[in-house]
C-alpha cells in the first residue's frame, strides 16, 4: 500500500497513539457517566429517604445532606476503579495486538492465576456488592444502633466491605458486609418501651387497670418527656398472663429512638411508686 | 461490488445506522412486550388472588388493585433493564464486528471481570429472582404481619432485592429476599386466640366445660367483638393435659387476623370472671 | 446454480420459512409427546397409589382423580414451555445463520448474562425439579396436614415452586419446595394416639393394667368412636418406665387421621374416670 | 465417484438407516448388557449378605430373594434409560451432521438450557446415586425399622430417589436418598434391652447383684421368651454409677429386633417383682 | 501410496488391530503395577504401624497381616477399573478416529450427561477418595469400636464408600466415608478409667488420699486385673473440686482398650468397700 | 530476509535475551510500583487511623509507625511474589513460542493440576485475601485483646495465612484469617465496667441512689484511678430491674482498655463498703 | 531436507530420546530446587520460631532441629511427587505429538474422568494445603496436647493429610487437617492454674485477701513448685463476683505447660488449709 519502507511503523505508531488517546477520552467520559448516575441514585429514590423525613426533624437534614454526599463518593470511587481497569486493560491488548505481539502467554498465566483468585475473591465481591446496595438503600448511617447479627452496638463507619460498630461494652466490631444477612436498625422512626407488672391473682383487675392507665396519663402530661423522650401517649394492655398465683398487665410507650431505657426506668420508677401508695404488691410473675 | 472508493465506508456507515436502528425498534418492541406479560401476570394469576378474594371485603379492593399495579411496574423495570442491556450490548458489538475492529480484547477483560463479579453476585441474582417470585405469588404486601425467619414484624416495604419490616419494639429489619426461604404470613384470612385453663385434678370436668362453654357463648353474643374481631364462636376442647395434680381445659377462638392478642386478653378476663364467680381456682399447670 | 439474479434471496426465504413451519410442526408434536407422557405419568405409577387406595373408602376416587387430573396439567404447562423455548430458540438461530447473520456477538452477549443469571437460578430450577417429583410422588395434596420442617400445617395449595401451609394458629406459610428434605404427611393412612398413665409406686400391676384394659375395650366397644375415629382396638403396654416413686403405664390406639387429638382427649377422660371410680390416684410421672 | 444425480441423496439416505438401524442395535446390546451386570451385583456381592444370612433363618430367604430381584429391576430401569438416551441422542446428532444439517444452534440453545438445568439438578442426581448404593449394599429394605436421621420409622417403600418411611405415631415420611448421610438399621442380626436399677447406697452389693442374676436366669429359663424373643441369657453388670444416695446396677438382655420394648416391659416387671419380695426398695438414681 | 484399491482397508484394519492390542497390553501393564504399588503402600509404610506393633501382642501380627492384604485388595480393584475404562475408552475413540468417524455428536451427548452427573457424583468420589486414605493410613479396622460422629459402634465393615457400625443397642448403622471428618478409635493402645470420689468438706484429706492409694495398689497387685485389664498402676489424683460441701478427688487406671467399663465398675466396688470399712461416707459433688 | 544460514537462530537468540531482558525490567519496575502504593496505603488512608490517633497518647505513634511499616512490608511482599510469577511465567512460554517449542503439551499437564489445585487452594486464596484486608484496614495490631470468634485473646502475631492469639489460660489459639468474619477489638478507645446493685423491694429508691452517685463521685476524685483507669465520672442509672423481691441498680464507668476488670473490682469493693455503712443488705437479684 | 528416507524417523528417535533425557534433567534439576527452598523454609523463618526459643530452654533446641528436618522432607516429598508428575506428562505428551500420534482422544477420557474426579478431590488437595502450611508455620509438633475443634489431646503424628491425637480417655483421634478452622495449643510458653475462693458476704475482704496473698508467696517460695512447675508469684485478684450471700476471691498462677491440673490442685491443698486455720468456711458461690 505504501511505497516508503516506514511507512508500516508508522501507521503502527499512529493506530497505537489513536488506541491510547480513545481509551482515556471513554475513561473521563465513563467517570463522568458514574459521578451523574451514582450521585442521582445515592441522593433520590432510596426507599427509605421519604420515610426518614418524615420521622426526623428539619434540623438534621443537613446531616442526611452530608451522608448522601459521602455515599456518592463511595461507590463511584469503586465504579470508576472498575472502569478504568476495563478500559486500560482493552487499550493495552489491542495495543499489543496491532503490534502483532503474541498475546496468548500473558492471557495464559493471567487466566491461571486470575481463576485461582477469582474463586477465592467471591467473598469480598459479595461484600463490595453487600456493601453498594447497602448504601445505596440506606439502611444505616454513622450514628444508628444497628443489630448486624454478629454484633449490636453503634456504628462507628461505614466503608463497602466492613461496616465498624462499637458495642455498649466498648468494644469495637469489624463486620463483612457480605455475612450480614438482615440488619434490624434501632434508630429509625420510633421504639418501644415495656414494662410488665405481676400482681397477686385475686387483685381487682379494673382498679388496677385505671391505676396504670393514670401513671400513663401523668407521663404522657409530663412535658419534660414528652418533649424529648415519648412521642405517644402510652398504653396499658388488660390480662397478659394469668397464671395460679399472679396477674399480669403491661404498660407500653413508644418512644423516640435511643431513649426507651431512660423511658423504661422511669416507669418503673413512677409504676412502682403508684402501687406503693395504693398499697399492691408485685408477686412473682408466671 | 462499488466503483466508488468511497462506497465501502458509505456502506458501513449505512450497516450501522440500520443496526441501531433496528436495535433500538427492537428493544421498543422488547419493552412494550414486558409491560403486557407482566401486568397480565401480576394481576391475573396469583395464586393467592383467589383465596384473598374470599377473605377479606369488597372495600379493599381498591387496595388489592393498587398493589397489583405496583407489582407489574417493579417487576416490568428490571425485565426492561435487562432487555436494554442484553439489545444494545449485541448491537455495539455488532457493529464493532462490521467495521472490522477487533473485539477480543474488549470480551477477555470484560469476561475475565465479569467471572470475578459474577461468582460475588450469585446472591444479588438469588435475591433478585426470590423477590420477583415472591411479588409475583403476592405472598405478601406492606402492612402484613409476617415471619420472615431473621426478624418478625409489619411489612413497611417490598423491593425486589429487599423486604423492611418493623418488629414490636420499633426496630427497622431489611431482610435479603433470597435468605427468606420460608414466609409466615399472619394477615391472610384468620387467626387463632388460645387459653389453657388448668383446674385442681379432683375438680368435676362436666361443670368445668359448662361454665367455659358458657363463657363462650357470651363472647360469641358480644355484637362488638363479633363484628370486628372474632370470626366463629369460641370451641371448648376437653382434657387436654392431665397431671398428679391438674387438668387442663383449652378455650380457642378464631379471630379477624391481628387481633387474636386482644382476643386473647379479653379471653382471659371473662374465663378468670367465670372461675371466680364459681369459686374454682387455677392451678399450677402441668 | 440460478441465473436469476433474485434465485438466491428466494431461496432464503423459503429455507427461512421452511425452517418456521417445521419448528412449529415439531413444536406441536412435543406438547402431544408431553401431554400423553404426563398423564400416564401423574394417573398411573405414583409410588403411593396403591397404598392410597387400600387406606381410603371409594368415595373419595372422585377427589383423587381431580388431583392426578391437576397433577397432569401442572407439570405439563412447566415442560411444554421448555420445549417450545428450546425449539424456537433454535429456529431462530438457524434462521440468522441461514441468512448468514452474524450470532457470536449477540451469544456473547446473551452468554454473559445467562451464566451470571444461571448460577443465581440454581435455586429456582431446584424448586420447580423438587415440586415436580414430589407431584409425581404423590407426596401430599391439598388438605393433607403435613410436617415441611420450615412448618407444619393443612396444605392450601401445592406449586411447582412453593406449597402454601396454614399452621394451627391461622399463619399461612410459604415453603420453597427446594428447601425441604423430608415431608412428614399424617394424613395417610392411621395416626396414634397415646396416654402415659403413672400411678404411685407400690400400686398392684395387675390390677391397674386390668383396669386399662377394660376402658380400651369399652372404647373399642363404642360405636361412635369405632365408626369414625378408632380403627383398632387401643393396646395397653405394660410398665414403660420404672421410678422410685411411680410406674408409668402406656395406652395406645390408632385412629382415622386428624382425629388423634379428639381420641387423646376422650382417652384422658376415660381413665381418668376409671382410675377415680377404683379409687387409683395419679402420680407425678419419672 | 457417482454418475447418477440421485446417488448422494441415495447414499445419504442409506446412511442415515445404517445409522439409525446401528443405534438400535446397539441399544438393545447394551440394555442386555445391563440386565446381566444389574441382576449379578443386586443377587451376588452385596456387603450385608453373607452377614444377613447368618442372623436370620432360613424360612426368610424367599423374602430376600424378592427383595434382590426387585433391587435388579429397580437399578436397571434407571441404567437403561440412561443409555437409551445417550445412544439415540448421538445418533440423532450423527445424522442431522451426515445430512449436513447445522447443529450448532439446536447445541447451543439445548447448552444454555442444560447447564441452568444442570446446576439445579445436581440434588437429584445425588439422589439417585446415594439410593443406587443403598440398593446395591441391601442397607435396608421394606419393614426394616430404620434412623434417616430426618426419620426414624418403618420402611414402607424405598425408590431410587426417596424412602417413604411411617413413624409410631403414623405420620409418613418421605426422605431424599440424597439427604440421608448415615442410616441406622434396627432389623438386623440383634437388638438390645437395658434396665438402669438404683438401689439405697447402704444396700449389700453382693445380695443384690445375686437377685438380678437369679431374675436373669429365670428369664432364660422362660421357654417363651428364649424362642421368640431374647437370643442369649441376660447379663448383669456390677455398679454402674454410685452416688451419695444410690447405687446403680444395670441388667441388659440381647434380644431379637423389634422385640427389645416388650423384652424391657418384662424385665421391669420380674425385676420390680423380685426387689418387692426381697423387700428392697428402688430409690431415686443419681 | 498404495496402488492396490483395497490398501487403504486394509491398512486401516490393521491400525485398529494394532490399537487395540497395544490397549490391552498397557492395560495389564497398569494392573501389574497398580498391584506391585498398592501392594506396598497398604502393608508398608502405613503411619500407625510402627505405633501398633508396639502396643499389641505377637500374638495378632497375623491378623494386622490379613487386614493388609485386604486394604491392599479393596483399593487395588478401584484402582484397576479406572485405569482400565481410561485406557479401553480412549482406545475407542482412537479406532473411531482413524477410521474417520465422527465423534463429536458422541461427545457432546457424552459430554452434556457427564458434566450433569459429575456435579451429583461428587460425593460419591469423596466418599472413596476418603475411605481409600482411612484404609491406607488403617485408620480403623474390622472388630475397633469407633466415634465416627454420626455413630459409635463396632465396626462390622469396612468398603470404600461406606462404614459399617454397631452400636451397643444392636443397631447396625452405615456411614459414607466421605461424611466422616474425624474418627475416635478407641482400640488402639489404651482406654482410661476414672472415678471421682466427693468426700465431706471438713474430712482428713491426707487419710482420703492414703485410703485411696490403698486401694490402687491393691488392684496392681490382684494378679488377675494385671493380666487382662490393668495396664498400669492406677493413681490417685489430690483434691479435683472443692466446694463449700465437699471435696472430689479422683482414681484412675489405665486399662487395655475394651475393658475400660469393668475396670470402672471393679473400681467403684473397690473404693466403696473401702470408704465403708473407713466409716467415710461419700457425699453430693459440686 | 537473510542470506546468512545462521541468520534465523542469531535472531531468535536475540529475540529471546530481549524478552529476558525486557521481562526483568518490567519486574522491577512492577516491584517499585507495588512498594510505592503498599507503603502509601498502609500508611495513609486506613478507616481507623483518625480514630485511634484520638484515642490513644502521643506516646505510641512511634508504635503505629512501626505497625505501619510492618503492615507495608507484609503485603508488598505477597504482591512482589504474584507479579514476578506471573511476569516471569509470561517471559517463558512467550521465548518457548518464539523457539516455536509446543507448549500446549505443558499447559495441559500444569492445566489439569492446577484446576485440581485450584479448587482446594480456595480457602488458602480467601485466607490471604481476609488478611490483606486487615492489615490494610489495622483492624487489630499486636497486643490488642480481640474476639476473634473460634478463640478470644491477645494477638500475639499477625500473618496474612493466620492471626495467632494467647488466651487467658495460656493456650495459643491459630485462627486462619478466612473464617473470621467479625472481629471485636477491646483494645480500641474505651471499654465499660458494670455492676448491678441489688437491694430489698422497700428500699428507699432516692436514698440508695444517692448513696451510689456519692460512690461514682468518689471514684472520679480518687486520682490514682483518673488517671491510669477511668476515662468518665462513673455513673448511676435507675431502678434497671424490677421484682417482687428486688430493685436492681446499676453503676457504669468507662474505662481504659484492659482496666475494666480492674475497675470493677475496685467498684464492688466501694460499693460493697458503702453499702454497709449505710447497713443496706444486696438480696438475690430478679 | 533429508535424502535418506530413513531421516525422519531417526531425527524422530532423536527428538524423542532428547525430549525424555532433558525431562529427567529438569525433574533433577526440579527436585534439588525444591529442597533447598523447602529446608530454608522449614528451618528458617516460622512465625513462632523466635517465640519458641524464648520459652524453651536450651536443652529442646535438638527436638527443635529434629522436628524441622522431618518437617522439611515431609513438605518437600510431596512436591517432588507433584514436580515428577508435571514433568514426565509433559515429556510424553510431547513425545505423542512429535510422534504425530492424536493425544485428542487421550486427553477426553482423561479429562472428563479429571473434572469428575477433581470436584470430589478438593477436599483432599484443602487437606494437604492446610497441613503444609500447619507444618511451616509449626503450629504444633508431636507431643503438644492441642484443642483441634473435633478433639482435644496430645499430638501423636502429623501427616500433611490428617494430625493423630490420643485424648485423656486413651481415644485416637485421627482429624483431617482440612477441617481444622484453629488450633489451640496448650503447650507453647505457660499456662494459667485458677482457684476461685467464696467466702460468707460479711467477711472481712482485707484479712481474706491478706490470707490469699500469704498463700501466694508461700507457693513462690516453695522451690520445688519454683524449679518445675509455677513460673511466677500467684496473684490474689479481689473481690470478683459479689451477691447476696457470698463474695468471691480469685487466686491465679502462671505454670509451666501441661502442669496446669497438678498446681490447682496444690493451690487448693494449700487455700483450704489456709482457711481452715483460720476458721473462714467456704461458701456456696453465686
Amino acid at each position: 500500500m505504501w511505497d516508503n519502507p516506514w511507512a508500516p511503523l508508522v501507521a503502527s505508531a499512529i493506530t497505537v497513539v489513536l488506541i491510547l488517546v480513545l481509551a482515556f477520552v471513554i475513561r473521563n467520559l465513563a467517570h463522568r457517566v458514574i459521578t451523574r448516575v451514582v450521585t442521582r441514585a445515592a441522593t433520590g429514590g432510596s426507599i427509605t429517604s421519604r420515610f426518614r423525613k418524615g420521622a426526623v426533624t428539619d434540623g438534621i437534614d443537613a446531616l442526611l445532606h452530608e451522608r448522601r454526599k459521602q455515599r456518592a463518593e463511595t461507590m463511584g470511587s469503586v465504579l470508576k476503579h472498575v472502569a478504568s481497569i476495563v478500559i486500560l486493560g482493552t487499550a493495552v491488548l489491542t495495543v499489543l495486538e496491532r503490534l502483532t505481539i503474541p498475546i496468548a502467554p500473558l492471557l495464559t498465566s493471567v487466566g491461571i492465576l486470575g481463576v485461582a483468585i477469582g474463586f477465592g475473591a467471591q467473598e469480598l465481591v459479595k461484600d463490595f456488592i453487600a456493601g453498594m446496595f447497602m448504601l445505596l438503600e440506606d439502611q444505616y448511617g454513622v450514628g444508628d444502633v444497628i443489630d448486624a447479627g454478629a454484633a449490636i452496638g453503634t456504628v462507628e463507619a461505614v466503608t463497602l466491605r466492613v461496616t465498624r460498630l462499637r458495642d455498649t461494652d466498648g468494644r469495637v466490631w469489624y463486620v463483612r458486609n457480605g455475612t450480614i444477612t438482615r440488619i434490624g436498625n434501632e434508630s429509625q422512626g420510633w421504639s418501644r418501651s415495656y414494662m410488665d407488672v405481676p400482681v397477686a391473682y385475686d387483685s381487682d383487675i379494673v382498679s388496677v387497670k385505671v391505676l396504670l392507665e393514670h401513671v400513663a396519663e401523668e407521663m404522657w402530661a409530663d412535658s419534660e418527656l414528652r418533649e424529648s423522650r415519648i412521642v405517644e401517649q402510652p398504653q396499658v394492655f388488660g390480662v397478659e398472663q394469668l397464671s395460679d398465683s399472679s396477674l399480669v398487665f403491661r404498660i407500653s410507650a413508644k418512644t423516640v429512638p435511643g431513649t426507651q431505657a431512660e423511658v423504661s426506668r422511669e416507669l418503673r420508677l413512677r409504676v412502682k411508686q403508684a402501687l406503693d401508695s395504693a398499697g399492691i404488691p408485685m408477686v412473682a410473675g408466671a
